[in-house]
């Protein structure tokens, strides 16, 4: 048992929980958590190491027995010492690096998710479990977004890293995706445009919506082939960015399972 | 020019922010920032108290301005002062402590919202801001709830507050409430019920969506007319609660304006 917070592989995990710049030369990031410790497990992502404390559940010590079987490190901590490996106040009973992989995206997607410059964690995150629970086949991260791995990240998204492929490209590499792709490209942009009801989603398309504050960049309007709006009755300016996203992404998947296959 | 973080009125400033028993007790809650002060002033919401800095925008002065003609105390205070009586790390030049007063609902609601047991502030307050949006002709927020007036739902709400009913109620009280409309009430209930595309959201009807770790109360589905999914062909287990909640406040808009009326 670590009983240590200046043990050597817990001052790696708080230096992976921590920076950003730390997770990509380690090519690592940290779950915390049964609930995500378990979705990793049952997708079969390779973990590094897990910690845990005694008083780990038995659904816990099951996701544990699997990761470890696939080669995962596993050490039994002290609580003091989760604690200081976690970033949360209240840290469950377990933590898992696990290692960077990026899920491939399909030959042909007809639906992508381009959150464009998001910078807050909460919001990405929320974003992801949205573009996970529609189906969309793949979110492409624009540069200036909130690194994906981060914890904050990585708890409002719910397991959407082990479904979706997520994938930080430049905006060159956007555009060459969505060319061939023959991707038809639909913007949010409060009050221009069409609104996205009278919009047809059926066709392949990718779905650029902006970080609140900045709103879309010039980039994001060059790529753009047509703007929508959300109509608001109610008359506030604007809607909560992971909001606006996850009206249009449903507003796809209602659209395309109307249309009979 | 008030320099001092002991000030009697900053003392009260920082007791208003801080405690929902105050707020209750002086029946005032405070928002900071020029955007909504500006829309506090816009809605003719009756102000107690305006600190600012000297640095203030000539927007922030304005608003300020129209306050004070309705018979707001205004003090010029030093940026330590308000940083001390400020709920943010990074204060904007301007707070406003405003009378609480609840905007009377409409005779005949025939679109109301009920959040229930929603704890989490930023999660409450955007839904808020997305019911203000559609027009929801109220909010009832049931016993558990969260104070609407704590400085993290004002913040998300984006002044909701200023345009939406916000009703805090019993069970019984929402009961007859409901009743006395002659509402249909929703319930979004992960994979049970009918799907939302599949229910018709034109009649009367209150929506009911349970907080995220909770899920919706007995009372809640006591009061529930049908329960409503929202399909997930990606097969996350669930949505983040303002997710869902705005999912479907969206699909009654997108359903009503298709009526012609």
């Amino acid at each position: 048992m670590i009983t240590s917070t200046q043990n050597p592989k817990i001052k790696w995990v708080r230096l992976i929980q921590s920076q950003s710049r730390a997770r990509r030369e380690e090519q690592s990031f940290a779950v915390e958590g049964v609930r995500l410790v378990e979705e990793a497990a049952a997708s079969g992502w390779p973990a590094r190491l897990v910690l845990h404390t005694e008083d780990l559940s038995l659904r816990g010590r099951q996701a544990v027995e699997r990761l470890a079987a696939a080669g995962a490190e596993v050490e039994m901590v002290s609580e003091n010492v989760l604690r200081s490996a976690s970033d949360t106040q209240n840290p469950q009973d377990i933590l898992a690096v696990l290692e960077m992989q990026t899920l491939p995206l399909p030959p042909r997607p007809d639906f992508l998710f381009i959150p464009d410059q998001v910078r807050d964690p909460g919001n990405l995150g929320t974003m992801l479990r949205t573009a996970a629970a529609v189906g969309a086949h793949g979110v492409l991260l624009t540069p200036g977004s909130v690194d994906p791995y981060s914890p904050k990240v990585l708890r409002s998204a719910m397991g959407a890293h082990f479904r979706l492929p997520i994938h930080a490209l430049s905006w060159e590499e956007i555009r060459s995706l969505v060319q061939a792709a023959g991707l038809q490209v639909y913007l949010a942009a409060a009050g221009e445009g069409q609104s996205c009801y009278a919009s047809d989603f059926r066709a392949p398309l990718a779905l650029i919506v902006g970080g609140e504050a900045y709103g879309a960049s010039e980039q994001a309007r060059l790529l753009t082939t047509t703007p929508v709006h959300i109509p608001m009755p109610g008359g506030m300016e604007s809607l909560n960015a992971a909001i606006a996203a996850a009206i249009l992404l449903f507003e796809v998947v209602r659209q395309r399972q109307e249309t009979p296959s």
